[in-house]
């Protein structure tokens, strides 16, 4: 199940059906083991994994993420924490004063996480398995932290459904690399260029029947009122300062 | 300079110290378009990445990361910016009206800028070149902001010095998977248990150095009054706080 550069990362795909075979913990183990050789502020390793595979506990987790198909077919959910807390005590442990209750620890300690999660995702992909992240962990950021037992300083930030695959995935289609990437300063793209940039999805097959099914007039209207409405992204935004807040990051 | 999992991820290394030579537009657009397929919020792509590489541009960049050695000596600087201003516009001259000046906006563009900016480190070292984040982005995001001339719901989040390695980089000691991997839960570590995870990081013969280096008494102390002192977090929190209200984030 080696893959080199060019077998790999054109062709990736997320999933989200997933066979019936176990994911057990020695390969689980392993990917998280290499992942954390990945970059990480001041090497600090600001981040906890939770892996989740009991009955139980999955039927509590995945109502928290609108029991979405991917966590339903998932053989676990890895659930990566932005955590300074572990951190914080090895810190008062070697009497030293640990500053790390404000905003900017935070960034680091997401930043961390991000990277330590999608490492996990390269390497398990690499090996043959299926991965799909579930965005909703920050929507109920505050349930999953109750459900996990997460302490001060400890706040989710990604989750990723994984086990073996089922299907070849969706082909994910992308911008062209114009619209992402720029030279030396931020891009000053006119009107036009930014309906151009746009043009190949807005086309794309499978994004037209979308904005039919959903009786939209464009693929912009299914994602402003359909799949991020501002009251969503409203309402979340302050369960999510809050529970910033409660965990002492703010 | 293909490389596969065990070739790869459990030796990789960050580099801070660059070669002569040069890095061309072709093998960054390459690697930034192979990372382009990594997974990313509702397929949105909400990053945009900026490439500096001309002298006076990086001249200007530098100082906001404290001249440390990497940022001088990279062949290029890629900031990745969390980045939902190209998605909004598409939105407004697409009939919708985009709801993403708020906070989980914000944290959905940094978790896919984060993603995007993993992804690039890992496909550029695994093509044999040497990379370095700068942590310091977020510290004078306002400054780096300005330089790059981002708009709205535009901040840095990531910036990754580059170039062809001049060296093998430094070993990365971790924490045992025990420390940061959990089952089911939090752990509830007791402090012995915490402190029996750090010991080989206290050990650790570069760290004894460190410590003595800079006259305390623990490694953590390095950490709490050298590296990340309590006075730099809170003034550096404030700062990005402020900036996330100016691009309209919060």
């Amino acid at each position: 199940m080696e893959q080199t550069i060019k077998g790999y990362f054109p062709n990736r795909r997320t999933v989200r059906k997933f066979s019936d075979r176990k994911l057990d913990d020695a390969t689980i183990d392993e990917i998280i083991s290499l992942a954390t050789k990945a970059p990480t502020t001041g090497n600090m390793q600001l981040y906890t994994v939770i892996v989740n595979r009991n009955p139980e506990m999955l039927a509590r987790l995945r109502p928290m993420h609108f029991n979405q198909p991917a966590s339903v077919g998932a053989k676990a959910l890895l659930t990566v924490c932005a955590d300074f807390n572990r951190f914080s005590r090895w810190c008062r442990l070697s009497d030293a004063d640990p500053g790390y209750d404000n905003f900017l620890s935070f960034t680091s300690a997401m930043l961390d996480a991000t990277i330590l999660a999608q490492q996990i995702v390269t390497i398990a992909e690499m090996k043959g398995l299926g991965t799909c992240y579930l965005g909703t962990v920050t929507y109920n950021a505050a349930g999953i932290s109750e459900i996990l037992n997460l302490p001060e300083l400890v706040v989710p930030v990604a989750c990723i459904a994984i086990g073996w695959s089922d299907d070849d995935g969706e082909e994910n289609e992308r911008l062209p690399i114009e619209a992402v990437r720029s030279y030396e300063q931020y891009p000053d793209f006119s009107d036009d260029e930014i309906i151009q940039l746009f043009k190949a999805k807005d086309d794309y097959a499978p994004n037209a029947k979308f904005v039919a099914e959903n009786g939209k007039k464009t693929l912009a209207q299914v994602f402003t009122d359909v799949r991020y409405p501002r009251g969503m992204n409203e309402e979340f935004s302050a369960r999510f300062i809050e529970l910033l807040k409660d965990k002492k990051f703010l």
